[in-house]
């Protein structure tokens, strides 16, 4: 029964931790390019619509890297095949 | 017993972890993106229509990172699958 | 009875942890935003209508952070569901 | 009678820690926001009013980050949930 | 005896770690805004009857961080609870 | 079968840590181009098209750190060879 | 008698810490209040009388942080309550 | 069978660590070179093709150092020595 | 003779750390304060006596976190009352 | 048989280790000398040759960091002389 | 005659961390301290002999820091009241 | 034979340590020298032949830094008088 | 025969770390002071013969904390008072 | 035996940490005088001999101590008092 029961702790530590470090992190590149944007709509409002266009696809593939977290924290509390290894045998 | 107890002990240091430090480090994100929102507002008033409306596209966008680690805390909290596995097997 | 120790002990560690954390925090990133504040009234006075707004706007949004860091910390103290269900188990 | 103990070690330690970080970390942040409006004022001494009704209002949403750290001290020390139910079990 | 022991050696590395931490970061905030407030006096010698006002309002706010360490400080040494409750059941 | 409950846990581990710390870390430096990007373009709206190309091309090569963290992280949960091993070894 | 010893140890390591950590990061506020002080008066010899006042003003409040800590040295040093108890038990 | 668990889960670190600290660390020196590289496609348009060329060398050579961590990581997972030689001599 | 040994290492520990993490830490807020005076008598050599003046009031009060952090180990090397203590208990 | 995992655990580690900080610190060098790059060549097009072979040559002595560090982790994978004698005397 | 040793070897330990802590960051204070005198000379070549007494009064003033630590470096080496006590003991 | 083991060991760890801290660290100082050299480049150009020969003089004497980081990690892998002893001792 | 081992040991281990980290922290104070001259030199060459001079004054005071450093490190390793008394002890 | 081995490996661990950490940072403070001098040679190129005097001056003080902890280093490793006087005692 044991290794169920250390499997899960792990797996609740690392959901938690995955996704509490990495989307805050990502949240402060994105701070930033926001932060810089309203500087560059104010220099050039002129230029908002192709400003906006690229803050959008930079935010974009930044928060990729926050739904990465958010993903690997999924799959360690729903769907994770350790755990379902286990959890196999201890009902096998 | 045990492992019920771990699995709740684990739990309640994840999920105060996980929004304790996720949520503040999305806040500075944000405050950085609304301070230069000020500045650029200050710079030129004339955008505000635009620069408003990009800050709380961007905020929204930031605020994400913030609501991943609120309800991973709220999932390890309130909708714990290890906890209700464990809770099951001492009930059953 | 350890076990309600043990979760008693760990409930009180991570409210004030969260609390005691989370909460500074936010309030730094408010403090970057209110100081960019007064920089923008002083250059703009004019603006003080629309920097006030977007101002409270953004502190609202990242006020958000330190009230979900003290919304869990006060769950954890006094309404925690282990606890409870440990209590239950102590006092069935 | 060491569960009575170990609730009061603890919680003597998170009711210094938390405002110990929570309150000076808070300073800083309104430390800032009350330099800059220095610079403010220096720099537009007739937008006085707005500048300082602007940052009282900002410096109020900032200090309730150091006021949830003490009320949370406040509760460890005198109104402590667990501490209670433990003095009533070892009362009972 | 072991209790009282334990309680009162928790109680010292608190209140000096409480005062010892958040009063120096306190003062890290305060000559912060000091410093401003020089060189706002510096820039605008006529403003300095509401800039002076201004930096006074805000110390006192700021050095409000510093007093609820102190406070929390000497609750530990001189008036606590957890100390009083096992001062007398060792002289009951 | 200690040795397959251990491999699953390191894996689990490094799975979460690789991604987590990784996929953010990259995040920064790629708000850092886009937010230069932001500035870039308010300076020179005529040159829209080389810098948003250059820009893709650098974030795509960015990018290529956060991919790497997170194929080997999905290589630990999905096709680790140590794993592997360890599973046919105990179900030989 | 080890009761004694510890109260004493503790003391020592919390009377040398608070002071020894309290009383120099004061110290780095005070000196950025200085060092901005001199600015002031080679920026605007003429309101040295304002600068200087308000700047022993802002000191005598910082230095109140670094005094906090000095004085709970001394108490731990020579008036400490928890000390007193153990040593009249001692001699008892 | 210990030294190949052993071996087995050192390998599983190292490979995660390697890549997850060495990957991301390198973008944050790509994500510079290229966030200038904005800066000077807007200052001198006309200098494009020296620019972009001089940052692709340049890139190349940064992202040599995480790919020798990824290069790493996979030895120590798929042609790992050690754990060839004690799965011989388990296996022999 | 055990409490003597460890009181005795104890107060050499703090004794040292105290000053020697205190003094120079106010060393590197003195070296500010004069860094930024050598800056005002450059471009204000008219002021000199007042910048002076003011310099060596600040040094005073900032050097005397130096000389607390001093005192406080000569007390715990030289006047250590709980040293004395136990040497008169071990001699007596 | 033990010496021989823990060399070869040892040298997996440190050859992770060596490569996984040494290679990316470097890029952080070579990164920042890239970006300076870019901007000399935004202020002076014409000095492109001269600026072009200078940043070669001191990407050249740079990146001999990491090849150094790259060298030591190939030596300790595939040449390591420790592992070399312990695998002699074992199979002697 | 273990503790004449273990006093001997604190002794150590505090001597060499004391002198090699506080003395190099109190050189980095008056690095700054130098570094800024340099820009003053440059700028106001004609205050070159008010400079230098102020400059030399300052480091007299922040060297004394590192005399501290060098002083009871000494002492904790050459004249140590702790170890003499046990010496006394010792031979005795 | 334990004693080799250990001295092996150690001897792996130093080895891929020095080199692994050392010589990226070097590198920094290097960038830095290199970023700064571009902007000389772009400022003067007319200067290159001194501003190129005070540079390569600079790098080798910062070079000079990696090689004694790189020397002493060959020394220990490849003539460590050490190993060597006990080597002898093991083979006499 | 332990006293001796022991005490050489650490006098081993802070010889190193003394010298280790305070010889290089005085470095970069020197750095710092070295790289300010050049700009003073390249600002005003007039003045070089006062700057210079100045700037030895300011090295010699900073080297000497260095020195100190050199100079504890060697008395650890050649007129170690504590390893003189136990070689004494031993050999007597 | 047993002193022989730990001296050693203590010797190795410190020659290689005292170099490892000594040297690079001192190659640190090297590249900011190198870097500063590339910028002050552009600035008044006619002042080359007098800048690249002082710093070749300056370099060689630095550089000072890099050359300190390498020579403790190699005293450790190849002139070592402790491990000749073990040596001497194994032998004899």
């Amino acid at each position: 029964m044991e290794s169920l029961e250390l499997i899960g702790m792990i797996s609740i530590i690392m959901a938690g931790a995955t996704v509490g470090i990495g989307a805050p992190i990502t949240a402060i590149g994105e701070g930033w390019a926001v932060s810089r944007a309203m500087g560059a709509l104010a220099q050039q409002p002129d230029a908002a619509p192709v400003i906006s266009r690229t803050l959008f696809i930079g935010l974009a593939m930044t928060e990729s890297s926050a739904i990465y977290c958010f993903v690997v924290s999924m799959i360690l509390i729903f769907a994770n095949p350790f755990w379902n290894h286990f959890l196999s045998l201890a009902g096998g």
